[in-house]
């Protein structure tokens, strides 16, 4: 099963790295850029059964390894 | 509108990051993982009337500043 998770850093939480994209996009030239925000994005694939046992993997995974749950939210689709 | 722009580098280029988060969840405890590629993930607000006009515009962005054209390839999701 192929699994696809998106970290990004919760709305609370300052994204320095967004509001310079954000800058560079304004410096080139692109005014209607109201905001920027970087995540992280995983293609997993994964040797699980069903669809609910990857999703399970995959945010298991995601938890421990691929994002920092202080400060970073994530979102799971799946897909075969 | 909203956009969404998922940078991957190309099946063709290898990526080592993926490959040593692999390799760390295989230590972790998790041989069932077989494959993962990292990318990029913006979420971007724009100022834009239509949606198609939101993804012309993301698209312009993608290839101008958020992916290297070269070895990435990109895909949007435009949402209101």
């Amino acid at each position: 099963m192929h699994a696809r998770v998106f970290v990004t850093l919760k709305p609370s939480v300052f994204d320095p790295q967004g509001k310079t994209i954000q800058e560079a996009l304004h410096t080139l030239g692109y005014p209607g850029v109201q905001d920027v925000r970087q995540g992280k994005y995983f293609e997993l694939d994964l040797d699980a059964p069903t669809a609910e046992a990857a999703r399970a993997l995959a945010a298991e995974l995601a938890d421990k390894l691929l994002a920092n749950p202080v400060i970073e939210s994530y979102r799971i689709e799946v897909t075969d």
